[in-house]
């Protein structure tokens, strides 16, 4: 009966060839598209390209915000390209935050894999939604909107896995985004009503110039 | 001849019944789902649903930012519904600032009807995107990043009129969202970085507590 | 406190080098998808990439239909590729008349910049949807459906500018769809019921052969 | 080892009662959204659901056109809501013509079951495709693009199934759009260069007014 | 007056050459992206693209399953990329099967043009589906569901044609994916129930190995 | 300055009371769509509904697949309607296997919290993807795909969090649907080839008649 193998496969087989299950991404092609950058030939993909380590190593908190992002997004892990799906890793030591941010491309999971965590967002309404998280909880945190964490595990540190409902999140990190380029003190203040003072304050403490 | 009439009918209405070329909102039903309003029955739709005037009226600009925002999103202006479009009118008297701002939900194409106007937007890569706009000119501002418009005609007014790629853009006013609500200022400072003082300040102006 | 800066360096700027809030469009690249064009590179875009004066200069409308259509489509501001949102300039003089059309690829929404504008389109359901727009006034012209705009200003010019939900709108001219190819003159009257002589004297006047 | 079973169902069936493989409409619930019609509860979902015979019955090609359209959209075909696929037969009796229409909502995919048919579509960059196809072949036109089929098997009837790539595609017939609705004739002909002897003649044939 | 024609292109001429209506795949290009194949620049596309004669011809059902499928998925029908459709013909001869099998990315709609086909899918909820279709009618299978085709017209062949809500439907045939590759028999065992002898039978038969 | 807040709150509230950041599943409403389920009104929603405790407590794994699914799906879950992305915990014991299945509506996203994973996929190209995961290891698995995970931590526990890129992505398990229902079983082996004593076995052990 060998010869079902053969005819299923004179039958199925130049269907196979052009299926899509899955598009792992080409990062070093130079080419992007809005959905994404192209794909690998699936000749060319391995078990290796599905999985990705980089989430299981501790991201250095010895920093002024105690805190770490490591980040599993289509650049750094190929195989999400066209998935729909991304995610990171957070570390918190005593004391850390992950400052005020939003992600402009992407709805966020996040999941408390140890310790204890402080968790906000505000909404487009203004209402905040403040949540202490526990080991084994889950907090989403819809695309676009302002949110934080802080560790909230006193002298131990926290750890949470976020996934994303995107390859490509996008990040934009609020001190970054208005202290740390050359965005010039008058517009900002104009825009910000904050004081010349704090501006100058933190510009110099992130290295911002305008 | 007249039957061909007749005869089309009775091919093709049950079809015409059924068609979805629009869904005006119903927001009166008191139901919204994800992909927006249920729809009113085509029957009770008229030309007047589909047009809307109240982009015409100049808001007031009486006030501290000298700038009014006018939506004709789908709570004001349910034919959008379903339709991924939205607009807005915005009105800068001199010295006016639309002030910082994303749209979660949306990307937001802006036209200059009449003066100048210097827009700006922040990208995820923390590079700053600026530019003065004269009459006639657009600009597009990607979903979820950080953008403010002030006015740059001196003494005249300038007058500008956005288009948003989703009927519900939302809108999170950068001011409003860290100051003028309950979010506790220990969690607010931790995560800005921004002095107590300043955030004080701020919180006094606009109402915010905790 | 310089650390800041470098450390959340360290943290963040792999995840913003790959951060996809737009996708300008490469037009030169020779490749189109489904998506859209392919990306020019981030480090090369610059403000002016987002910016786009050509609305801004009025069409010339000492032609028959005393009207002009100015796209903004992907192809003359390649900074909407992949934002769903894409624009034109309308001008119409006085007896000017933007023919019977329709948009195959996207929702249209109006806005009167200056002027009176009859507007009609027409629904699956065969149902006329006709107002006659001032000045501010706005109007959605859904997916596909058949539609126009009249300058109704008596003596005096109209201007409106439209956006789309796509970059890419696409636009069919029902009299050059008809009349302006080489679409056998049997099989269209066949098709559409119009006298010969009147398929004839069209064509004539809109080069169609066939 | 019965009690796998048991086991199961324990861990799952909570899981399986909210699982959302597909969403039969509720056409009798007076709800429609952007996304389709509300679900009829699984449980109350039968096999019979999911077949539809109306389009093994010949439509009633007696008329003037000689063809019918029978429709399998989601009003006629429950089950194709919110599955992005619907169908349609056509019948074309010798000398049948299913006239000039766009589908505003979907792409088309044309089969041939019996008989000769041509079939042509025209472009926004105003191109004709034009192509006679025979028993077993296959054809697509494009969202929103003027298109026609003419019986082209002599003597012979002719048989298509066609299915589209939304549950609610529309149909938008010229004939009808222009002459079979109360559209004033000033603004049919100034927005359609037909001449108004031609318009009165079809608008007295398909009962239009105004 | 054939300067209608002469400042019409001039007017519209831009918009027309930029406008994506469709997107005919370049399969040689090399790249493929999450949304599909570059297209063919609208200059090199011909009619000859639009339709597709693949399906025209009875596939070889002289195999163990007497049956056979024939695709026309983007590979062999490019004109289908972005277009959210596709197409296949299934030959069923007497006693012939479609053996279990999934698609991943896509909805199906079948259509019997002639025979009797026995058809059933098997929902998430472990709800089997069941019916026995006859010429002319259709059924739809939900996106992801084991489903299978039996011949139920006893000495005559069937045939059907099935469309796809996708460009790439992808094909996952269950006998095929459990047995006829390299997955080890312990893993497949333990994760299946299948007793060791079965598993080794069906290797045997379809050529799997480990 | 006071008037500030009073000022913006004239100016933006009206916006605010519409926007749609997120829409909290009313899933006592009963009504759901192709998009989701309708909203609760945010006035109505707290903090509570964002976060979810369900995937801190260990699932019971004294079984016989000595494992669990516990999962965040829309119905436990309300908060991730509509946001294309929700959750679930894989609890293995020593021995524990998560069966072959698929997810029909969603790519998915594996975590290992701690212990070893075995996982695998098979594509529609019938190519096997096998990895043996360690804590902190990520791996996708594409929509649609048959897959497994089995306990590789010896004499220890493992757990993995899994997140989907759909509130609901379906579940599929292979052995439920083919022997756990009434799928009778001349038409199961005829469309798997499985020996009648095999289907006869786990039809007795899983429940199954037919």
């Amino acid at each position: 009966m060998l010869h079902i193998f053969l005819l299923f496969s004179l039958i199925f087989t130049s269907t196979n060839v052009l299926a899509q299950d899955f598009c792992v991404a080409n990062t070093a092609s130079g080419i992007v598209t809005p959905s994404g950058y192209p794909c690998i030939m699936e000749a060319n993909v391995t078990s290796d390209d599905f999985a990705f380590s980089g989430l299981g190593v501790p991201g250095n908190t010895s920093n002024i915000i105690s805190a770490a992002v490591t980040p599993a997004f289509v650049g750094q892990y190929p195989a999400v390209n066209g998935l729909g799906l991304s995610a990171a890793r957070l570390d918190l030591a005593p004391g850390g935050v992950i400052p005020m941010h939003t992600h402009p491309g992407a709805n966020e999971l996040l999941y408390v894999v140890h310790g204890h965590i402080t968790c906000g967002f505000i909404s487009s309404a203004n209402k905040v939604y403040l949540k202490t998280l526990k080991k084994g909880d889950v907090m989403v945190f819809p695309q676009g909107l302002l949110h934080f964490q802080i560790n909230a595990a006193g002298k131990r540190p926290s750890l949470a896995i976020v996934t994303f409902s995107s390859p490509s999140p996008g990040l934009q990190i609020l001190d970054f985004a208005l202290f740390a380029n050359d965005l010039p003190s008058s517009l900002l203040e104009k825009s910000t009503f904050l004081d010349d003072a704090q501006v100058k304050k933190l510009k110099g403490v992130l290295g911002g110039t305008g």
